[in-house]
């Protein structure tokens, strides 16, 4: 030790010792003689309610797909030549298109200099216009209002006006988000509140999609489950309602209710019958409901129809028009645009006390504005070309595509993994995943169990290594004990969705027969 | 009443009764005959600590501001012809113009057509590829991973390498966000836990922006006050951090030491110097450093230069460097490019614990990922044309420009304010904003008090009605007992600019006269 490091000691000794005088963790050397100050931020110091956070769709079983993908690259030899991604409804990935249009007006807004270029179509440039008039100085670049722009907000109220056979929407009630996830997690953070027995508790569909149980967790608010019901086709029962609800009043203060449809991970389309019966339970319970409507476009098997619970609330007469809270989510990330990437969407808000809604707006200046290219995409999503128009032939033809295309895959991936012994899938009605069961030999749910994962998560992440196919495990989701499933994506291209099929089925074969 | 009506009224009577019998508040009959339920959130039972966020910039001035805008635009007679919204840091609203390299880099990406019009440069091309080939599907429509895509951070590493003389970037470190409002959050919801005087505390400037005080008050965690010396030029004592830090251990945990520079709203720039004792400051105290430097490129005065937290502290040496906990914000909104509405940002995060940037990670998949537009844009701003290549010369040409009339424009602002009795105004050394102070006669605070405002909101708010000027009050920011202040940005056209102070400059004279 020389002089400098001896005097360098000195110091780090008085510093240490007053740590330990205010308690704090000492110091300690390692293996390079640095002092190694014990960190202030540590698994044990931090928030624990981020701790509780899971997000299943991007869990292990992604990160270990991403290492695969990079293992490939490198050379390595695997069982298979390439990753397929089926965990997340990433459409553009799995090789959809965007719609012309849309990219279009989307070029012309970023770069307006491209107004004078003659190949781009007229009602392009109209749309382009009209956005930019909307925008600061005329840009992109400039903040919007924090609620969202105010023509695409109007734009939005027409398009749910025409979506609702007439239902007047107020465009002061409709608030531009980041994707529908910031709207989510915006009005269950106005929900929560009170302690111990007093929490807010909010109702969420089992199975879910995480974001809610993420949301709820990190809030620290009480998540309340309610079962869909898998033997009839993933179906809401107000009975189960009813039990989850009054088995909750005995541990929090049930204050919010969550209804995804088309669902996620499930599939299902709910009949107008049965959003009514959830309205008159909410408003029974006194339950403000979160309608989370993002795949209102998928809706694919025949007899089943998208109804919005807007629609349904106002043609149920004023006694539910004029007291149900209820918040309808939005997003250009999925049905047949699939534009994840731009993180657009849109809430209505409806009934909201007014002191309520300041706080909203308050709350949302603080994060200045949703990102302006996405509010743009939501303007185009909501105010597509219209009949006469230069576009619109391409854009029914490529949006006809898209749907039809999804519709049967949907069909497909219901029809083929019915096929296979000890799968059983629901129809695929609506949305953009298959939910199927599966039986698991109980030799894996020993070996599972034993080496601390999940049976589904063994099971999905023998798939991957096996075969190159990642899909999600139903645990990630929340499913009745003793039952397993996964979800999968019907995204990939039609020729290479068969293919995944086919390898499902006899990775099924294979693992059933190894542990039978 | 009609039979239905009668009937409905026993569904309501019985209904009310069962909501008494479980306590709940009664329903009311509203004017229209119709059942009003009392709404299950209301002001009084929504999330308290959303109730405690203020964010002033664009608070109920900016509210009042947007309502004359409608007023003049439906013919109401003002004293004035237009509304300057000088409150808020948004170049392009006020004229400034997008650089031509970056838009058309956007245009390719979001509509690759493009890619075969000779009109582009082949650098924007050749850039749009690259951004291009790390998108799902090669679609901007696609998600990237949550922490960003890997090409844009390990371009940012790049970028900070080269900002930093050289020290070593790990592409790993760098997190993109949505705004650097998001990456800010994000961190200290990592950092808060804790009850009563073990609650996380964090050490943040005043003046500050009122981003940090709405998240500490929205998560709940104690803001800590540390004054800013206006006398030194806003500069930063470190006996100020040690008085603040002091007396905040008695009643909570200090955890995290935040620093703006260059400063926002008052617009110093930190020496190397005081970088240095902020180090070891942050080092003996064990804070958590977060560093806000999304105005680095904004420089104006001699002798001022940007040093960057990570480069200061990895020239400290080891015992510094391999332990001290920095984040380090940036974004796409500020300096010479103001993309505020892309939303594009990012944050280095050095000598994080393993575990807790595992936990990070997740806690950002929940919400997916940024916006993809907004890493484009990032990306581009830390990876600009290079010498010899096309656009370099018109990039350097608008950037320079739109660099020198702000430095033009920070000199003027101090100017013409100081020449006012009764304004006196610090230099603009950097950033965005003039922080004058402000002398309020008696007789001005006593009628603003009286009726409930801060004397610098009266102040403001007169000056918007008289001129049609928004600012921002100084009490939005916070600043010492006693003292006023407002913040104006400086990015109004020169022109507009002279116009705007001489406006300001009369109004102060008028006001002042009034309440002597």
């Amino acid at each position: 030790m020389n002089h400098g490091t001896a005097l360098l000691w000195k110091r780090r000794a008085l510093s240490s010792l007053s740590a330990t005088r205010r308690g704090l963790p000492k110091e300690k050397m390692s293996e390079n003689g640095i002092m190694s100050r014990a960190k202030v931020l540590t698994i044990d110091t931090m928030n624990p309610t981020v701790k509780k956070v899971e997000y299943a769709v991007r869990g292990p079983i992604v990160q270990r797909a991403v290492e695969l993908e990079r293992e490939l690259s490198e050379g390595m030899k695997k069982p298979f030549a390439e990753v397929i991604k089926a965990n997340i409804g990433d459409a553009h990935a799995m090789g959809q298109q965007p719609i012309t249009f849309f990219r279009q007006v989307l070029a012309l807004c970023s770069y307006p200099e491209l107004l004078s270029d003659s190949t781009f179509p007229e009602d392009a440039k109209s749309r382009a216009c009209r956005i930019l008039q909307s925008c600061g100085g005329n840009s992109m670049g400039s903040y919007s209002a924090s609620q969202g722009i105010d023509s695409v907000r109007q734009d939005v109220a027409r398009y749910i006006e025409r979506r609702d056979g007439g239902v007047a929407c107020d465009p002061d009630n409709i608030y531009l988000t980041t994707g529908a996830s910031d709207g989510i997690v915006t009005m269950l953070k106005l929900l929560v509140c009170g302690e111990g027995t007093t929490r807010t508790g909010v109702m969420i569909p089992i199975p879910q999609y995480p974001l809610y149980s993420a949301a709820l967790a990190e809030l620290g608010a009480v998540q309340i489950n309610y079962f869909l019901n898998e033997e009839k086709c993933w179906s809401l029962d107000i009975t189960e309602l009813q039990r989850a609800v009054n088995e909750a009043r005995q541990y929090c203060n049930p204050r919010a209710l969550c209804i995804i449809n088309p669902g996620n991970p499930t599939g299902q389309v709910q009949s107008r019958q049965c959003i009514e019966d959830v309205i008159r339970f909410a408003a029974k319970e006194r339950l403000f409901l979160m309608a989370d409507e993002v795949y209102q476009d998928n809706v694919y098997a025949e007899g089943c129809q998208f109804h919005s619970f807007k629609k349904v609330l106002f043609e149920m007469g004023p006694e539910y028009a004029e007291t149900v809270e209820l918040a309808s989510f939005h997003s250009t990330s999925k049905c047949y645009m699939g534009e994840c990437g731009f993180r657009g969407g849109y809430m209505e808000i409806i009934n909201m006390d007014d002191e309520v809604k300041d706080q909203l707006t308050k709350l949302l200046s603080v994060r200045l504005c949703p990102p302006v290219p996405g509010q743009a995409l939501m303007d185009l999503v909501v105010n597509p070309p219209q009949p006469g128009e230069p576009s619109y032939g391409s854009f029914i033809k490529e949006r006809t595509a898209t749907l039809s295309a999804l519709a049967e895959k949907a069909k497909l991936t219901e029809q083929v993994l019915n096929t296979v012994q000890g799968i059983s899938c629901n129809p695929v009605q609506g949305a953009m995943y298959s939910f199927p069961r599966i039986t698991i030999p109980e030799k894996a749910v020993k070996e599972a169990t034993e080496t601390g994962q999940q049976p589904d998560m063994f099971y999905c992440m023998k798939m991957l290594e096996e075969t190159g196919i990642c899909l999600v495990p139903g645990s990630g989701f929340g499913q009745k004990d003793g039952t397993y499933h996964f979800r999968m994506t019907i995204l990939p291209p039609t020729d290479k969705l068969k293919i995944l099929l086919n390898k499902v089925k006899e990775f099924h074969q294979r693992f059933t027969q190894q542990y039978s």
